[in-house]
């Protein structure tokens, strides 16, 4: 039997980072449908994002993507986190959006195209700097598309290259998040393709260049809780991008299309000891609401997080261990299945209301007009989005 | 032993449809890179698939995209091509890129959207009157993203509804070409996701509503050969889209990804006729050229069909009968393992030289100073593209 | 709001039928770890099937495999049945583990061969008529290993010829259920790949060839329940094989790989009518216990079955129509989500009591002494497998 | 252009490895179809795979399986090879047929069965100084069904500790071939279940831990090349399990599902250097023969690794390399295909030729009448098999 007041303790102390290009328009290859109301530059992002946190009391962070938020002062940005309530969290450095890196950025075969990623790539340590974020978040779109293209071996040599001369650049307390990904934008190889070769990376660079976790970045059939399961065991698991997929990087809610799997992935991050602020791993979410409306699809996305760690948390590990031990399949299984069975929104609707919180922060959200107030303030402009 | 001269022959009749959106940019949802030169309207993209057929010799048709291609006249658009020597194909009709279809073109839940998204195909049929096209290929993006967003059941009711009237509108001597996609750009749910679903519409429709096998719409582990073995034995396999991908729907050359499961498709279509024009299969080709060059890029897949084609010709069928009926798996297997192993360049070489075409057409191309010519000409204007 | 006794009624009245193979040995191409008090002939099979329907309340059919199950008397075992308060369901006619089979049974390219086939699935319809079964179940193994082993169209005749001889046979209260796979045993091709050629052949056939869904027969990425619902809307969907699976077809216990899958499933179920007897579709499971015990195993999943039923049944059809009507991508996913995030667990037990059985059939089980009976009386003798 | 004569003295050079269970049945978990003349003990297995070299010139070494191919004097066993003119490759260390192993081998929970499994791999290190061979290779079945069933983290420790013991038993010139799977016989969990994690326990344990890639042991999408590439540029490339798969790990024969990705891997040995002798690559086939005569599909597979090897030698490096620098897509990606369409069925026969062969050493095969011999002498005892 679990400790409940310890299952509430933890629940109270998680921490869940919203990605600022969430509250953007985005979309597929075919369109991308805008959305009324949607922000128009980082501030308006932020104070999207501060909404979720001040419905939620779970999210106080905010990722940013440059040059997506570049602004003049990341300093004045910070603050103005700050006076909504959040803070910045891990800086995404983009280095797929301009017309030089057709072919790739760190990996490209023209030198003068790496050079000008890796600036970017220094520049965005600035950004750590100015806003005082811990983790800069790696993630290439370099590969390429058909056979003979690249070459596989130098590519890798360059990337290392430039990973190398970034770490470098990081302060004592700043970290490397490699994010790796099957496939997309690349067709046929991608220069990061799996968390075997960002681990691979990782080690050859130092302590502080860790893993990150994308839950939609992997073949079919990959069993994500083993990884997550390894790389805490090494120390190296340093961040989520959370959201679901049913087939390729669909970047759904998180908790939309399998909802067992993350149960698993936060049973391995509990067992492991993730929950701990000491083990260094940052809960992200990274999606994209195509079609539905942004504030309250994050919102939503937070609670599913926060369900999934409840049932974690609900897991007997002393049951569990001893029906292991004994080589009980079935009793060990419906160890694991009576955690997940268990209808874990009245915890959490407590738990709200102990914080001062709306038991049900989507219906709050839309009672409190912040949806209306948006789509009414929020003309003219250019919206955000992903190629914005 | 094949008949070397039947197989000339065979070669010498196959037609190749080239799409007018392969001609203009397009990219993944991270980034179109733009290229120089890129046709402006419909006239140039008509322009740039002549040449490809005035090189390769075999690529006598372009299909439209309406409204990407829409023209005031199509008679005139259709004259315009006479008079570059080629013709106009099948008509895809785009229900997928107006705001109104965020939920859904046909199959939305909105009546409204519904009946504008019928007034576009009825349109399109318009189109294949004006421009004496065949075929109305009909792909929908229609799907959702999420569990419960959308009734399976009302949508497929919709769906028949639609199909229905169309279908009612066509001509005696015009076809639906139904296609179908596993996913993307919906993520959970896709109404029309497999050939099931586009072959049991067509049979409740008529004999003329046939099935479009786009090689790149499967999930892993499919065989597609055996669904255009099966499609053609029961007269249905109205054309194929034409495309590789290593993951998902990547859209790159055909051929480019898995060039010996062309040739086994190939092999299947000789096995059932169908080659002859008479069992009326359109061979199409439907790819994105995100970062190659469009030209080139379209004779070399155009190359590629053709040399999957001889490959497929040159399967000894009666020496594989026999070996197949004797149960000897591995020598029925060698039997198509020979052929694929032929190299066919030289056969098809010799083929464009008795057509006054020059051996290789991607050197003839280069050679052409065409691609210096339209990079100097098409300056100003919009680029065609997606979403153009 | 879902009214709860027609909830309660839907779940008393639900019935799932149990394999006889899932009470015998099972395993991998590696290794069949035998276990204690399995098993030694069809009477002892149906024994514990009767067990678990006796602890369940909702489990009063169970399948054959001919000739796993082979008697002199299937009256006989009928009675046995019968006695035992259980019925012969589905009768499986077993056409792969012959010598004769090695390149198919029906498909075969030896005539003889494929006479020896059917002459089994005749005998199969008379153990039918012998037992009072309403259902032949039909799959095959058949297909090649190798591209060019095996002519797919003709194949595919000799398959059509097959069906149309066993159906001219059946009597009218008779039905085939024909079952698809993807792969396995065959690796490159299946000659009954997917849904949609098991559909038309079953149109061909007549009204009484139905699908059988094996859960774990699909693709990477297949949405299944879109084939549910749109099966149930032409009246084909003859049956389930529950299972699950994470990679292949690994006949796990259903609802232990994607519980939520398992929900969407019996949500289209229900909303396609699919509860009611008069749809006629048969409630199978078709699992293997590699590992664990049968009989518990078996309980769990009739009860896994049970749990997605009773929140299938707790989806507010109307909110939920009325979302999706409006196109509320996220109220309507939450309609869904509340559902399936409900414990229906103390529902489930509060229905067992009801009927006078233990409310947790697992324990139960373990309680009853059963296990360690069948263990000390079921030695000597050769017991069920796969290959027995 | 490549040199012609190196390419010549390259495949004179190449040396690839048979497994004594190819020789042996095989079969699915449905059915072993038993073939006449199938070897019945180590000698008779070694004599097969003498006749595969005898007729081929390039395949002088066998793998053995510890216990199917147990004797009481393994130098016996490698003087009769030397007598055949073949030696001993890489022992298999077969863990996982023995009912102690129904919950794993070395990460099972109870540490008797863990005991019992690391002597027997330090048995196996006997085998390899008793015979001389290299290569020590570990694959594990172990794994998990069901989520819960153990605990991901300590199965990992379990791992490392025991290929720790058997690491430390090594002589200075032997190595262990660690080998990944991603499923099968495990379901939900397997314990090295890709390279990464084959890779970062090879780090940890020392530079003669190095990875076995069996090209049917990934995920639907894997981009293996990618893998070798990156393996062979750390030194961690230790050897090939080769075979082919449409689906799953099918085992068919290599190059007979996929020939244009086997040419992909060939291509990254050859550019990274992986045909040198000191790379240390084992080139190693390992297949199933389930329905075609094994030693013709040996003879077959090893033709169709040195067709992909001869392909990947002539693409030309200078142009290949020149094209990627300049960042030309389509020329890059022709270099490569242009030695991919080549024919080099002529030049294989050439060099056999020279060696004194048979041109075609299948059609040798059968007119040897090796295959009417074997199937004569063969018979009483017990075949060779999988579960043999």
């Amino acid at each position: 039997m679990q400790d409940i007041e310890a299952v509430r303790a933890a629940l109270r102390a998680q921490r869940i980072e919203t990605p600022s290009w969430a509250y953007g328009n985005s979309g597929t290859r075919f369109k991308v449908f805008a959305q009324e109301g949607v922000p128009r530059d980082p501030y308006e992002k932020i104070a999207d994002a501060a909404r979720v946190h001040a419905l939620t009391g779970v999210a106080p962070l905010v990722s940013l993507h440059i040059p997506w938020d570049r602004v003049d002062d990341y300093a004045h940005l910070a603050a103005h986190a700050h006076d909504h309530g959040v803070r910045i969290g891990a800086i995404n450095a983009n280095v797929f959006q301009d017309d030089a890196y057709r072919l790739g950025s760190v990996t490209n075969p023209d030198a003068r195209v790496r050079r000008k990623a890796v600036h970017h790539l220094l520049a965005c340590v600035d950004v750590l700097d100015a806003t005082g974020s811990r983790d800069l978040k790696l993630w290439f779109a370099d590969g390429t598309n058909y056979p003979g293209q690249g070459d596989i071996a130098t590519r890798q040599a360059y990337l290392a290259e430039a990973l190398a001369e970034v770490y470098a650049r990081l302060s004592a307390d700043q970290r490397i998040l490699l994010e790796y990904k099957l496939f997309e934008p690349a067709f046929y190889m991608t220069d990061v393709p799996d968390w075997g070769t960002a681990y691979a990376h990782g080690l050859e660079l130092g302590p502080r260049a860790v893993v990150c976790v994308d839950t939609g970045h992997h073949a079919p059939g990959t069993n994500i809780e083993f990884i997550v399961a390894f790389l805490l065991s090494r120390g190296r698991l340093g961040a989520f991008d959370f959201n679901s997929r049913f087939y390729a990087d669909d970047d759904l809610m998180v908790g939309a299309a399998d909802p067992f799997q993350l149960f698993r992935i936060m049973h391995e991050v509990v067992r492991g000891g993730g929950l701990d602020p000491a083990a260094g791993v940052n809960f992200m979410l990274d999606q994209c609401h195509n079609i539905e409306p942004k504030i309250p699809a994050q919102i939503r996305s937070v609670a599913n997080v926060q369900e999934a760690t409840a049932k974690a948390l609900l897991v007997d590990a002393e049951e569990l261990a001893a029906a292991q031990q004994a080589g009980d399949v079935l009793a060990a299984n419906a160890v694991l299945m009576d955690a997940y069975a268990t209808d874990v929104r009245p915890l959490l609707r407590e738990l709200r209301e102990e914080q001062g919180l709306a038991p049900d922060p989507v219906a709050a959200y839309h009672a409190s007009g912040y949806a209306e107030r948006i789509r009414a303030e929020r003309v003219g402009g250019t919206q955000a989005g992903w190629g914005a």
